[in-house]
């Protein structure tokens, strides 16, 4: 039997058969077997983003599952294949943005602006599927889009080895980041004031500290011999974060911005100016970000089964955002939908 | 007789004989001709930078001058070189500040940290100084500093031919850095409230606008088919310039923070996010761009005579910052020192 869940609005999902929609043209059907719950399925619940969503509506955007039905003219997939999903939709991007299509203004996000993929079989463009090792379980496959986030991050900012890199958040997609720019071997410092997740952030062989406990610009400075991170994540969104950036970065140091401020918060611009700073926006990926995560999770140096805290079926659903919401000990929850 | 006007503090400068420094090994005298007056001048005037200004002090960073004595060692100049000098005196910069030498901690500016220009003879170290086209007039000298100041930014923007460029702010830096990239081949909107200078700008041949009159945002848009300006300068240092720089860049547009902000500003943080954007501070300058501003003024295709806009004799440096001061219809003001 098929299963769906449908979000309702008024932080309420309802759970029912899903549909099965046969893959037209350039599409490809596929089996879900896990999807991972984002930050941005939180906005959905809390009816942040009802301007954009529709109700009822399946969202979910981190999939991993096997190629179940294929549409015509589609080559190079099989069914059967397992893979994840680059979840945008750039079929109404123009030509000028050829270059720019995973943040084209008419791009459309699948599992915010389209359905998404908590539900057992999912139809999307051919373009959007990235195969996955067979050897990889599909289980870290529902984790190839954030980590394809954390990816796309580590390249804006041109991390290269031995740099100093602090994180300001060590949520999962904050730990994804500083994962990955230690992968290619700089050293790390995660800023994170929920004590679980410096604990297991330290748990992982990273330095982390509590900037509520640590003068965070001192600490750095000490580490760096008085000079300063290389690169700095602002991945909190928030105003503290804003006012905390410039503060880490040695002379001509990099900012990337990953964290969505939901306001305007007061920058140091004098800084920007002083000591020559650069800041990147950084948002989502392209499909080299993809296909350096898959990369990089087919190499089991990434701690993977660590982010993944929970795994629940499908039905708790609502059980694992409120688990979220509540914050605590918990990194990534995954949804369980057909993992056969 | 030599002259020199010196700060004293309180808005109040007193004039007299300067002092003649004979250059030790490793500096050069100069008999100097000319020099403009910076936005830093008068922040000085106004007391802002006590701090850093000794007083009584020769300030004066933006000098042309002769070649009047030599001291051991120093090798590829002669005296009655016509001579402009690039004020960063970097001695106590550490080795590893080699690359950014331009803004490193220990950089001492020549004109605020150490004495300045304004004053018949100026010794400074060679390694300061950038040689004159015989042919370039000496008034034009005095420019090459705060052209160098534009062609770093135009550089730091990698602005490109075609490009549309906007510049917040069209005092005499942004109306050089507008120049700087017309010169390249981009196209230029500048943005300006001062009423004088936007006419003045559009008798440059360059589109400005007055931001408190025109729409800017839709302006850029309609300049460009709806996809937004490829770099913008932030050249005002203010809150208005911090919030109107994110609303005109294209995706993965660029923006320069070359104002000196005095206070943090709410910037739009989500906006860069959204669109990837990027930002780069750009402070002074470093050789190759007073390379590339002599030869900018030495082809002959800047307006820099329309730039200075009043030359008065070194007794009326007090004068001229008042006129500064009281802002109008006035770009540069030069002070002429002993141009014979």
């Amino acid at each position: 039997m098929t299963k769906a869940a449908f979000y309702e609005g008024n932080q309420q999902f309802s759970f029912g058969a899903g549909s099965v929609v046969a893959p037209k043209a350039g599409e490809v059907q596929i089996r879900v077997a896990y999807g991972g719950i984002c930050g941005t399925d939180l906005h959905i619940y809390h009816g942040n983003m009802d301007r954009r969503v529709t109700k009822p509506q399946v969202i979910g955007h981190e999939i991993s599952g096997v190629i179940s039905a294929l549409g015509d003219g589609v080559e190079g997939f099989e069914i059967g294949d397992p893979v994840t999903v680059m979840p945008l939709d750039t079929d109404r991007c123009l030509e000028r943005d050829a270059e720019y299509s995973h943040i084209c203004e008419h791009l459309k996000f699948m599992g915010i602006d389209s359905p998404g993929g908590f539900q057992s079989f999912w139809t999307v463009p051919a373009y959007t599927l990235h195969r996955l090792p067979p050897t990889l379980p599909l289980k870290y496959g529902a984790l190839i889009e954030p980590l394809a986030v954390a990816c796309h991050d580590v390249r804006l900012g041109q991390v290269k080895a031995d740099d100093m890199v602090v994180v300001l958040g060590g949520g999962p997609i904050g730990t994804l980041v500083a994962m990955v720019a230690q992968s290619i071997g700089s050293r790390v410092i995660v800023s994170e004031i929920n004590p679980y997740r410096v604990e297991f952030i330290r748990s992982l062989g990273m330095d982390a500290v509590n900037p509520r406990e640590t003068d965070l610009p001192a600490y750095v400075l000490d580490k760096t011999n008085g000079r300063g991170a290389d690169v700095v994540f602002e991945v909190t969104g928030s105003a503290a974060g804003a006012e905390m950036m410039t503060k880490l970065p040695r002379i001509r140091g990099r900012i990337v911005i990953v964290g969505i401020a939901n306001a305007p918060a007061p920058v140091d611009l004098f800084r920007f100016f002083w000591r020559e700073l650069s800041l990147q926006g950084a948002r989502v990926y392209e499909h080299q970000d993809f296909d350096h995560a898959i990369e990089l999770a087919a190499s089991g140096k990434l701690a993977l089964d660590r982010i993944i805290t929970q795994v629940r079926p499908i039905e708790e659903l609502q059980v694992a955002l409120q688990v979220l919401e509540a914050g605590g000990e918990v990194m990534k929850i995954l949804i369980e939908v057909d993992p056969s």
